[in-house]
């Protein structure tokens, strides 16, 4: 965890009201250089709610940030209106947000390479399949100086074993990147629910300074909201493999409520499934930190909301209603959209095979061996006992 | 976490089954004295269904444990029988878990003193409020040697601090005492829907040895069974702290649930109570460890159990939705019981005033204000920001 000058331990006058903010506890960031400038890259609904939530923190932190925030936006036709010109006279997203009024000071431009002209700061929000080729038109345009945000959730799995996303846009585009990941389903966000998040960075080696490049204060300012409340740390790798395996938990949550097993499974399966996803990524990813699992809004907060709904409970809960399979609940359910979760369970089951360790993480094997060897989701309890002793 | 010898990793023959259980690389437990004898304490909901799950690993383990369970009943007439007798008889408690046979060898006695004759562990299970007359009942009558384990949920809060209800149990009675606690939902257990739960239990100074005492494999097998996975640890404090404190957390729950603002901001109250019933533990209970919070069925997912619904969500969500004060809520809700949580996050907040101390767990500290000062819970959010840095 961060350390918080939390302006609560420095309230003046609390007879009034206990937690009445005292101003004079914040401190005061000084900018040395120009104001940074932002440009979100996507435009679907969380897309399009994290546009929101900067503008409005470039608007109030105007000497920090340019207020105007470029979005990105894969243009369409609405009737004759391309989506563009709709976001930049009314000020809504109709398609992808309807009914939720975007400041003024954010612009929308169908032109990739034009909307990130003079960014200092990238904030990835496109489905994970865009970003290669997003990634693909950038390279070349994007300065060594620019730092960059993906809001893209987990990691790609292959023979070569975890990648995180923030490293392949690293990687691809020679900029630092970080990750913001949370308990944030986008529609309450967007209607100013309270809600929170994590926001991951670390500096890079040519990091200029307080005041002169992008850290965690100023990921604070950018993100933070009285609705929208941010902590920043530094653990990427812990933030992001939360991210994309949560939704292997969030299957097996769904099956055992298919099959009416009750309250006190799904939190069984929840602690099973935050116990294997801290075993993993510390496996993995030794830097990352056990408190970002338990701790932060992208860990446990994360996998409880993913775990009481979503598309992935659903289909696990339609099959184990229905005995279909997973292909199937998937084309009744999603429109040809598809379950996180069944393409990450099989990615990790073969990344462990590979490394022989399938048997370290018995829910995450279950899973995999519910949804592609029809294991019967009844043995489940069984497949996950431990059994410390047994007398003869 | 204890060290397991999991069946799982013994596995001969992965082809036929990928969790087939292999029974020999399980332990073989040899017994150097007479069996143990067991008497449970208390037959509502949680204590028959307790001393279900015991008799029946009594009866299956027959050379570790004396097969006959006793259960004390504070007996009543139902119609004209004594409800001690329709349990030895028809083997239900038609009373408090109707409709779950139990087994023959549990027999209900209505003398407390008669019923703990000749036991080696008694399992307290009864109301927290009448514990203290019980146990005067029991002085002088239980010898030493005796070892016990408390399944009443979490602890004393006076102007002395926080007492252990097992400590409790110890220095009234002098006898080790350990717990149980865990996401457990008494009838779904009762129906033999899987779940898991937690036994904490030390070692006393004068332990008698493997065979010969009460350790962590003999309360495994007493415990565990295949649809009621338990796991053993040493950590008694911290499986108290969490079955207290859970219910504070769960009222916070229930007020952004009344207010409608949806699954993250629920997620983020389970979030930050988490990490504010890890502070209080291991500030009072330092001894207590930071994994049984978040890896132990006691801890988070008893939490997140508690927090999707029961008493103190209920009572919570229809003081949001109403406006009503918990007295009121508690008075239309409970029919004259009380919600749990109203009265530790009163003793909570006393305690930390007394060490002055309540600005270091501001969701609790939101709660009690909610509760008894009227403050709005709108303003949770604003009582709960935490503010790294601010610009001006």
């Amino acid at each position: 965890m961060t350390a918080h000058i939390n302006h609560k331990s420095h309230n003046g006058n609390q007879d009034d009201h206990p937690f009445k903010r005292s101003d004079s506890a914040v401190s005061i960031m000084h900018l040395k250089r120009e104001p940074f400038k932002i440009t979100v890259i996507g435009s679907g609904n969380w897309g399009t709610t994290i546009a929101k939530v900067i503008a409005e923190n470039t608007e109030l932190h105007s000497h920090i940030f340019n207020p105007e925030v470029r979005m990105w936006v894969f243009d369409e036709k609405i009737g004759d209106e391309n989506l563009t010109d709709i976001i930049n006279t009314r000020h809504q997203n109709v398609k992808y947000l309807p009914n939720i009024d975007l400041p003024h000071n954010l612009v929308a431009d169908p032109d990739l390479l034009h909307s990130i002209k003079g960014a200092d700061i990238l904030v990835f929000n496109i489905p994970h399949q865009f970003l290669p080729n997003i990634v693909k038109q950038l390279q070349g345009h994007v300065a060594p100086h620019v730092r960059a945000i993906s809001c893209l959730k987990g990691f790609e799995l292959g023979s070569k074993g975890v990648q995180l996303l923030s490293s392949y846009v690293t990687d691809e585009l020679g900029v630092q990147c970080g990750a913001l990941s949370g308990a944030n389903l986008a529609p309450e966000v967007a209607k100013e629910h309270w809600s929170e998040t994590t926001v991951a960075y670390q500096l890079p080696k040519d990091y200029q300074g307080e005041g002169k490049d992008v850290d965690h204060k100023v990921l604070k300012l950018l993100f933070h909201r009285p609705y929208f409340h941010v902590n920043v740390i530094d653990d990427v790798a812990g933030i992001s493999i939360a991210g994309a395996l949560k939704n292997v938990v969030a299957l097996a949550c769904g099956f055992v409520e298919g099959m009416g097993w009750g309250n006190n499974a799904s939190a069984a399966i929840q602690r099973l499934g935050l116990g294997e996803i801290i075993k993993f990524g510390r496996m993995f990813f030794p830097e990352s930190k056990v408190e970002t699992y338990y701790q932060e809004s992208a860990g446990v907060a994360d996998l409880i909301t993913t775990c009481s709904g979503g598309r992935n409970v659903k289909v696990a809960t339609y099959m184990a209603k229905t005995g279909k399979s997973a292909l199937e609940a998937e084309k009744e359910l999603l429109n040809g959209q598809s379950a996180q979760g069944i393409i990450t369970c099989r990615e990790v089951h073969e990344w462990l095979q590979t490394c022989e360790l399938t048997q370290e993480y018995p829910l995450f094997e279950a899973v995999y061996q519910i949804v592609y060897n029809n294991v019967r989701m009844e043995d489940l309890p069984e497949m996950i006992e431990e059994l410390d002793i047994e007398d003869k």
